[in-house]
């Protein structure tokens, strides 16, 4: 088929590239354009402007955040220029809120439109098995099966409305930010009474706890090494701010989500953005002043 | 060899059953006597007194807490009747404090001692697939690695004092009791936008958190299904309070233990002892009243 | 001194009053004429737009919130027509950010300003003795101090950035929010233990906590009335969740503040809005299922 | 009267020098007898044993904690020894359990008990004017009231049983914790914006909480003096701890406790116990490593 892609980050690079290896015709754009070389090379072609990319069968979009998905579909007025025949495929983690008025501004234009927040880092898009959540109408998301299985390990349908799929992508970030903080106190206990963090993480890991979520975490805790950024520490608490708008629209108490905004407001004290959000065991390991002390 | 065990409830039973399988010479004891029933079908001797099963060369424990393990090995007796060529392998779930009290009790006897706490549930140990810490001087340790084998899928060495072992047992508990408190709230939160706790469970824990420690409790969730308990309520509230005690001696802020140590109180301040512990996800929909919403 | 006067509430028909008998002569204008006819009959001008409220030497204002601030100032377009010699002076609870873009909105049209939010209740309002928070420059402050007089039963003076007051107004109603939820969770506790709350809390207030921010509100919890509102729901709501965006703009982590939020937000899910925000007191008891025991 | 005391710290002493000054004929014992001197040239009649300060018309004791007062009542057999005529007051913070069982072992004696545990500083105490909480048979308060009343600003009656006066003593030592959090955190955000804790708290304590009990701890805030401590930090995590010591025995949660002992348990982790309780507006201040920025 022929698609568009815009959003050349690592995890939309990953995507369109297996768009590409799948034999579709695809077309980039990105705001700067570095990111579209390696893609050309591939064979995607490469356009200036948003709009060339959104006339095909399909146009994806992995933007960074709510920010970025308004300045270029509604404010920068993608939407407007669109072609009734386009689906477009919305992988980005947005909010709640967000992901509904998306759905409306599309409707209102008799767009259609499909939810997809993925799961799944960089390493798991390229190699093609991300989950993918999908939100929208049945035919809809027939249409694009083929496409979206082209980038997915496995592909998760739940239901009509798009805020549907966000709001389970919202939840499941926040279950992984909460597996880190249970890391982080839990291994902070046990370094306090000899047991290093490494150690007990590695029973952890390989017992009760065998999945990739934690090990990653894991290692990166294990070794105090919080640079480079697997997923950068903004973004988490980007993430964990988009649980707690989403609980107090629908009045639902988080304490956890809370307790989470908390350690990471911690770590972002500190004054070093460029971390994992891992780094949450740095934060438990100080309230302990664990460092301080000779263990 | 010749070995004893004490303490047959679902875990013990299931234990000592491999290791007379495993062709040892098992002598077990038990405070009621009819969980002994099954195993002296299966080959075990019955004795009735505690003393009497701790004459073999190993002698094996399954208690249910610190006050039955001081009740039958320090303010008991048992220990001051044992042989010095006897090795005590502790499986119980008890405190540091205790954990450090029973080394001393051993040492000062001349008794050998391995701290043994277990991960798994009574399933895993009748298949003979339990991860078993252990912690101890290595030759004894070496000495029981055999029978050990016939109990657990992997063995995790962790150093000579007793508490090593103790406080991994319960540091892990407590990353359990978070990963259920992270599944209540967040499938409260996904339920108050229309996706069912069902639905959202199987995304989670099919893609990023496939495992048995995830799949298990959230079965129990997704069904609401709390009766029969697997993990009953007071005993995740007595563990929680192992680790905030653990914390509290060496000073380590918990927050997320806190929390959970507020979430099981609500839970039993509802009355209701015979639930399982991850009744926490009624606790995070009470507070946000789905139950009376029109969702 | 020629005065305007808009935002009509309870609070803002009070401190009015105080202008008009004080012997100014003064202009109001509210959204809803009702309230404006008590001031009328005081010898008020009732205007029917807020521009011909602004044309005197201050203008005051006593709006809701941020929207309605924003909507009448910088949307509503009355800050484009104001007179350079005409002074505002903001009462209003409004967030830090908004504080800061108001200041800057001012200055760019070379308009003097004060920020002037201030603690008390209406009935303290009517009695002319609030305590007002101020913040602009000195020589402005100056001008309008015996207007504020009028007003006021002490004046702070917290410098010259506008933001300056309006975050000691936000950090004074987390305080006030805390020191409920205090006797909340304190007489829960005595509740469950044989006394009333009214017996505590009698005690409390009339010992160590004898001011009437904890009087007014503890009365309330020993009688468990919580209608008619004194400060409504979800306007504490609001305040706690002002001091949360504050502490994320400056990256500091209050997890009492966190907790309030959780709270209010349980009050909230229960579904009635028109309730004191005192009815934090119901929910700790309900968490602790106490009006199901047998006390 | 003739009466013993026994417990003469900062507060006893205070105490008991009322009593002296009232008339009253006082023999008093401490376990090291420094503290003694000052009393006897007042008067008082200093003994080497407990028991013979025992042997008057009333017994008071102000011992530090829960150790203290069964060390010398209960395993030191001080209440074997007792006079059925003396009547026992007891001044102490205590746990909720130890008060019922304080009220068992008298009664199970003969023995007349007064549970009358104290709000009030040293100086308070000193001035004759605490707040004394009593629990006991009423024509037993009604002996002890004018002596009571030498020490006390207002006695506050609580019912018969022990515990009622206890455990409003726990609370309101909750209360006290939770006004010097609000402070903290309140008091971190202000500073963020510019505004120092002095200042702020200048406003706070002169308008909304113009009590005592937030003015001490503000000043030590707004100076960061917290030595030497006025009530040390180890003292006030043991009285949260009986707070949630009594929440657990009666299934009450109290997030704000649990939030306040992480606090202090920071502190503790510092590893400075010599310094006043309200250091924990210095862990406010260090999660938003406010002294690492140029404000």
């Amino acid at each position: 088929m022929k698609v568009g892609f815009i959003g050349l980050g690592a995890m939309g690079s990953a995507m369109a590239s297996n768009l590409i290896k799948a034999g579709h015709e695809v077309t980039v754009w990105n705001r700067s354009p570095a990111p579209a070389e390696p893609l050309a090379s591939l064979g995607a072609k490469v356009v200036k402007t948003a709009d060339r990319a959104a006339q095909g069968d399909v146009l994806f979009s992995m933007l960074a955040n709510d920010q970025a998905v308004r300045s270029v579909f509604i404010d920068g007025g993608l939407l407007d220029g669109m072609d009734k025949g386009t689906v477009h495929v919305n992988h980005a983690t947005i909010s709640v809120a967000l992901a509904r008025e998306m759905a409306e501004e599309h409707a209102r234009r008799g767009l259609d439109y499909v939810a997809a927040p993925v799961f799944g880092r960089p390493d798991v898009a390229a190699a093609g098995k991300l989950n993918i959540l999908v939100a929208g109408k049945p035919n809809v998301i027939d249409r694009v099966r083929p496409l979206l299985e082209a980038m997915a390990g496995r592909i998760w349908p739940l239901g009509e409305e798009a805020e549907r799929a966000n709001v389970v992508k919202i939840a499941g970030n926040f279950m992984i930010g909460a597996a880190i903080e249970s890391m982080a106190e839990a291994s902070a206990l046990t370094r306090a009474h000899g047991v290093s963090a490494a150690d007990f993480l590695d029973v952890m890991t390989n017992s009760l706890f065998a999945t990739p979520a934690y090990q990653g975490y894991a290692k990166l805790i294990a070794e105090s090494r919080y640079t480079p950024a697997g997923f950068a520490l903004p973004l988490g608490y980007k993430d964990i701010g988009l649980a707690l708008a989403a609980a107090d629209a629908t009045r639902v108490p988080l304490p956890l989500a809370g307790l989470l905004r908390d350690s990471l407001l911690e770590a972002l004290a500190g004054g070093d953005e460029n971390v994992d959000w891992s780094i949450m065991a740095q934060v438990a390991a100080r309230r302990a002043h664990l460092d301080e002390r000779d263990l």
